[in-house]
């Protein structure tokens, strides 16, 4: 059986680093560490994690519970999160809820029994008081606006962008550039989860701020690319009529949807109509025309959402995002 | 403090199913599961899991290493294999590597040092001397084409789809439809990865089959879209000339954006030029025109992968493919 002790005499360093580095401690040098590495690989030496765990008490792991992993915002934030978990030497292991309430309670259930160091959650579903349980088990650090608002014991503000400003700086720069009919492409308000009901609160602010008239919104059932198409058929007969000459969209994904249906509908983008999206995907770099939208700053998003709930400071207030101005408008 | 016990009597179960329950164990009831989860919440009992694993010897997770895990093809089978670990009570440990040796080495050693019960791994850059290395601490499963043909002592076949015939099989339907001309697009054979590589015979083998003339291939410098779209642009210059009626792209996404380049050259998918790619990525459905593909069965995929990993029969041979043929041929 090969010891720390015989691992830290073969990397000719201390006991103390060895196990700095089989814990992920962050501050060992690279040059002992990748020493430390050669040794243990050299000698077969394997940690014994359960072992380390009971004595620190800690996993090495952070969780993150999102609706899905497998599209685009949460797929490079996903990413993101992994590299900002790895720079401090902490593995992310991740569930996806698919956003209802009884499966985020078990997925969620499921992780916990893993006990992660802390758990990073966009729940859907999940009541305050749901989130108030996990955080009594693990730090919770809440990233979505579903909480926005609410004061959950144990659990700190959640970690957002100000969509009500991105959306309105979204309709200010369609103003600025001639357009004075910005209609708002969402689910219907009774129904829209928070971070849309946001952004068409910001929409609505904006035209008012720059006396643009108000536009019957465009009503979808969910943020799929097909339901963006659909509605895109409609905004294309009322921007026929006259009645829009620009849509905002709740997500980048459903403005792809419109532009393309706009597009078929034989609309020129943006001299016709203007679109732009939200949430900054790959996919809208990617569209015909670029899609402009409102981009939350994802590395600093991901940042301070490791920090949170690995206990260390986090700036107060929104992450930052960008009105990134693409050819669609 | 709160025991196995005390939460067995509350849910009116035996000790054994709750140690099976928190250890993820797959054979338990839906009912006791639920009934065994509800006690553990109101008595707020937190399963050891440390000491769990240093009695089972289980970690609860299995570790995933891929390049990228923000793209298309891999955020479509992580989000599948999540689900997959999940259905057997397990964790999934993301690890993403981005490809050269030097960084899979650090990211898979700092995986293991989380202690995986297995390590599903698609690498690029790594030698079958390290995977044997990381076969010796933990289960490996490979996914990807990088070690087909390589006997690695204490790893299994790779988990694949056969390539050559997929290529092949879309070739065909070229020839079918009455393409003669069909390019391969990809990288340049002499540094090509080995999915690039087999991607390429079966286009060459489906062309000697059908009677097709070869045709020079468009080279790649990798597989972005935009890498795509520059070879697109030389490709529309090569229709017009009358040299090629059909690409067949190593990839979706490179697909996409030479259908992107050769729509802004004024040709038209499929009259003028058909277009293919491989992967079955999501995006493909989206595109216009939507995109004929060589598809994997991820689902399946996902299923052996996991199942292979910790140790459950897997059938031999290729993971099935499809040609979905849509508008683009």
């Amino acid at each position: 059986m090969v010891t720390q002790q015989d691992v830290a005499d073969r990397a000719g360093v201390g006991r103390r680093t060895v196990s700095h580095v089989v814990t992920g401690f962050p501050h060992v040098s690279p040059e002992a560490r990748e020493r430390v590495l050669r040794a243990i690989d050299e000698l077969g030496y394997v940690p014994n994690r359960a072992a380390q765990q009971l004595r620190t008490g800690r996993s090495g792991v952070i969780a993150l519970s999102v609706p899905q992993i497998g599209v685009g915002y949460f797929g490079e934030l996903g990413a993101l999160l992994i590299e900002e978990a790895a720079s401090r030497g902490l593995g992310l292991l991740i569930g996806q809820t698919l956003g209802s309430r009884d499966r985020e309670s078990v997925e969620i259930e499921r992780i916990l029994a893993l006990q992660p160091e802390g758990m990073i959650l966009s729940p859907l579903g999940l009541t305050a008081a749901d989130v108030e349980q996990i955080a009594a088990r693990t730090p919770v650090t809440l990233i979505g606006e579903h909480f926005i608002g609410h004061d959950i014991p144990g659990v700190g503000e959640s970690i957002v962008i100000d969509n009500v400003r991105g959306s309105l700086e979204l309709v200010r720069h369609l103003a600025q550039s001639g357009r004075r009919r910005v209609a708002y492409v969402g689910m219907p308000a009774e129904v829209a989860p928070r971070f849309d009901a946001l952004r068409r609160e910001g929409t609505y602010a904006g035209r008012a701020a720059e006396g643009l008239e108000p536009v019957a919104d465009l009503l979808t059932a969910d943020y799929t690319w097909e339901e963006g198409y659909r509605v895109g058929r409609e905004a294309a007969h009322r921007v026929a009529a006259g009645e829009l000459d620009a849509v905002s969209c709740v997500t980048d994904e459903v403005a792809i949807g419109v532009m393309r249906a706009l597009h078929d509908a034989g609309l020129r983008i943006p001299t016709d109509v203007a679109v732009a999206g939200s949430d900054g995907i790959p996919e809208g770099l990617r569209a015909n025309p670029r899609l402009t939208t409102v981009a939350p700053d994802k590395v600093e998003l991901a940042r301070r959402a490791v920090a949170a709930v690995i206990g260390e400071p986090v700036p107060e207030g929104f992450v930052p995002h960008r009105v990134v101005l693409r050819e669609s408008t």
